[in-house]
């Protein structure tokens, strides 16, 4: 085995965890909190609630609020302006991935300096950040366990995938209570964001035992809890939907992703979709494309959804996937690329592709990708 | 679920990884390092390795050998003396439990003051510690992952756990090869110490399903990896039981452990008992006395140690421990207190029995514990 470095945030997981915003913040010797959320979360009232629990430890507060889904390269910037001009000391985002990656893109630059995309790419950030307290709004995203950050370039339409350790947070606050205030689209799509960050993270090439648990065990919660979650909506479900991301999180932090990603990145970018829109509609195509390059892992996460062995390890791995093909065609979510870009989008679907090449996702795909390979994925899930 | 905090260190594992340690240093922003170790790592040449790499970095380092199996309150304390006295700023242990116990140790001294007795029990630590980099020699005792330290008073013959999250060092560096100069009796001895992390974490009253996978892991794999350990020593099954002891350190950093460990720190204080001595004698029948109190958690270890499930619940679980005596028989260890403490220790066990419920690790025990429980079981192994 080689070398294997694996680094996670302080957790603190829980009914109510949100209540700890305040202790944690004094903790890392905050004093003035910059905090970064979006409109979904204010209009829900969680971040009016953050901010009682901040008051009442007597911890001041800046607000940025301009944040929207696939957060854009200025408004990392503007936030950075912000958080020096207000002299703020510690970072705390509530939401999802959006507010949180928004967050760790104004940490890369209040302490490195220049603009978000001279971190494009793997390790480019050299000085540490200032504290991060991250406090996640969905069971997908895992940005606040994640050594990554995806941040819109709107020159290119790209998604640039920064990943760095230094980008890990201090502390992960996950309070399923959060999850109650979401809509049935959000969870599906947050879950089956989960289910792939998992999937890939198992599919690595730099995977290891410490992260293979963990994916295997994501992949076996939202299998087993996300009907009930969406039929019932009940907090014990929710909670165990939270304990699937947290896993996910831990082994994709540190395993990486593929090429899965980093379409789902290159597609994002170019049709601004959110980010949870594209995952049903790919990953089983991309589990296919992988499979032969990957038979007794594959097999593995077969016998994980099927319950038992079929036949052969490839056997087994075919059945998985058409398993989980079946379960998403239960969901009511898109699984079609033309449902969600219109059939104008088809013509960009080449550079797209090649686009996608350059995300750093694909580094730890499984199976060596090129352009073209990435383009059939696409004609397929079309 | 109630909320759970999970906190664990940055992790190098791999057969090299100490290598890293010189790069770790100069990252916590270390220029001279305080250097914590013992005569057995000294001998097998790993500490002037360790030193090698510090040179090649451009490191300073002063080096404090004053360390013994069970350190004493006073070890820790000259230690602290020194490293005030030198300057240093960031501590570097090298070893098995004892130098990392007492890096530690000295850890709370130099930035808290007092004596080390202060501190004895849960959360007595108030300032953050400087920065410490432990790099285990032994797959055990986990001292390198977790936020405990054992330290013995010698003028009331008790070891002294002291536990606070500030304790889990900053990186920990998990390197397989270093395992390959140990004796027999020390991997079996470590490879109980990291089963009995395990178990009494899986049991614990604050359990997680984020520590709970990482116990089932350790169990599993000490099971399948020991025998082919010890009659091989080859590196394979030596890096197996070191991601075990790893997911054991997890667990039980993060969910506490129970009586078992507390009677271990108890006997061990009074008779000068190496920590990996007791694990093979108390352990199955620490689990008999907690079977009524926790029968669904021991028939999963059960089911794990077996492979299957074995009528009901209960049964499952005594098939389970009655097949982890058997295995321990195999082993070349005492399996009977009197065999190491002689004929003439019996009749302090009523003291140390009592001693024992003073242990924070009776904390977590699934079962409310007294101390004739405590002395029944010691009659039982005697």
């Amino acid at each position: 085995m080689n070398i294997v470095k694996f680094a996670i945030p302080e957790i603190i997981f829980g009914r109510g965890s949100l209540n700890h915003a305040g202790q944690c913040t004094l903790r890392l010797g905050g004093k003035k909190v910059f905090l970064v959320s979006d409109e979904g979360i204010e209009k829900a009232g969680w971040l009016s609630r953050l901010q009682d629990i901040l008051h009442k430890d007597g911890i001041q507060w800046v607000y940025y609020s301009g944040v929207t889904s696939n957060p854009r390269d200025y408004q990392v910037e503007r936030g950075a302006e912000l958080y020096l001009a207000e002299g703020a000391d510690v970072i705390i985002a509530i939401g999802g991935g959006s507010p949180m990656d928004t967050a760790k893109g104004i940490a890369i630059l209040v302490n490195n300096g220049g603009r978000i995309r001279d971190y494009e790419g793997a390790n480019k950030v050299q000085r540490p950040l200032p504290p991060m307290v991250l406090i996640t709004s969905t069971a997908g995203s895992g940005s606040d366990i994640s050594q990554f950050c995806i941040i819109t370039d709107p020159q290119r339409n790209v998604k640039m995938s920064i990943i760095t350790r230094t980008l890990v947070p201090n502390i992960s606050i996950v309070d399923p209570l959060i999850l109650q205030t979401k809509g049935e689209t959000l969870i599906i799509q947050s879950a089956i964001d989960a289910l792939a960050h998992a999937v890939e993270a198992y599919l690595s090439i730099i995977a290891s035992p410490f992260t293979q648990m963990h994916s295997l065990k994501a992949i076996e919660l939202i299998q087993k809890h996300l009907p009930d979650a969406l039929a019932t909506r009940s907090l014990d479900a929710l909670e165990q939907l939270s304990i699937a991301a947290v896993s996910a999180s831990i082994a994709f932090s540190n395993a990486g992703l593929g090429a899965e990603h980093a379409l789902a990145h290159s597609l994002g970018g170019h049709f601004d979709l959110s980010h949870g829109t594209v995952h049903p509609i790919l990953l089983t195509s991309v589990m296919r494309y992988n499979l032969d390059s990957c038979v007794p892992k594959m097999a593995d996460i077969g016998r994980i959804i099927l319950g038992s062995q079929r036949g052969s390890d490839r056997s087994t791995a075919l059945a998985g996937i058409e398993r989980l093909t079946e379960f998403f065609a239960t969901l009511n979510v898109s699984l079609q690329l033309r449902d969600e870009v219109g059939e104008d989008g088809y013509q960009f679907l080449g550079p797209i592709a090649k686009m996608a090449m350059h995300d750093a996702c694909n580094l730890t795909n499984p199976r060596k990708t090129t352009s073209d390979d990435l383009l059939q994925i696409c004609e397929e899930v079309w």
